[in-house]
């Protein structure tokens, strides 16, 4: 027997993270996103990266951040960092990329985003990045909370704003 | 005649970019950013970078946003934004690169960043990043606010608190 669909949200909830086997019980949009009529307050999402040498040298090239708190080691040790940190927009990306990726997932469009960076994150260190959906708006739009944390210490806190589609919109729009 | 700082201060407002050749006639840190003794409210500076395919190549990279919004064309050509779109995370993070490299400039401690993504960037795009003082708070904390334009059109909006260091301070605890 297939397990009901609000099996699978409270399976979900209990982990913290999206089980995506269990994406197909959930109507989904073409890309495989969550529509609005999926969505539930409470409803999260995680994804985990380590920040590497290699990834604090490219986001220097792509962003032009050069700052010596980011590359340079001598400089950042007499700092009160005591040595090199990563760019926090490096891992505020992460909260784009669960966003796109999990949870509302492909399709999302990314309103606003505000972020205080908490804590530093230095190269090596795991970055979770972690959302959780807040609040439904109207017209498909999502407020979440928006986190990253390194050995459970927060780094990043902050909301997004997205916008997502609607399962019956499509529909409609379909029959209309 | 060297050039007064009150009238270095106009020139940089006319262009609402920072000469770096000015600098000097400015205390400055010591890795030539600004103290907090150097802002004034109305001080601005801009960077402008393209957005190449590159760009979005890496970006996707680091930040493992993978959505096909951005790489895959055959699919966005299908959206509402009509083809690829750069990540929003791509753009605000020049803004990351202004504060760190021109103003206030290196030192800056990034604490704070509110974001309003108001229209796409697409590859080819020049995004130019402009920060301008709003508010001198207590302990070095500075506001400013923080847009992206392409070709005048407002992409993202937003404002970033910082903190940054001071002479006063320096020299005091260098006698003290």
């Amino acid at each position: 027997m297939r397990p009901t669909r609000d099996a699978c949200r409270v399976e979900m909830f209990y982990h913290l993270s999206i089980d995506t086997n269990t994406k197909d019980l959930f109507t989904m949009n073409d890309q495989n996103g969550y529509d609005v009529e999926d969505l539930h307050v409470g409803m999260s999402a995680t994804v985990a990266k380590t920040i590497t040498e290699a990834d604090i040298l490219l986001f220097s090239a792509v962003s032009t951040d050069v700052n010596a708190i980011h590359l340079n080691e001598e400089y950042a040790a007499s700092t009160p960092f005591k040595g090199r940190i990563a760019h926090g927009m490096l891992s505020a990306s992460l909260i784009s990329a669960v966003l796109a990726n999990r949870l509302p997932g492909p399709g999302t469009i990314y309103l606003a985003q505000d972020l205080k960076f908490t804590a530093p994150v230095r190269p090596g260190d795991t970055v979770h990045a972690t959302v959780t959906v807040l609040e439904l708006g109207d017209k498909g739009r999502v407020t979440l909370q928006t986190t990253c944390t390194v050995k459970g210490v927060t780094v990043i806190d902050g909301q997004a704003q997205v916008k997502i589609g609607s399962s019956a919109r499509r529909a409609a729009s379909r029959q209309g």
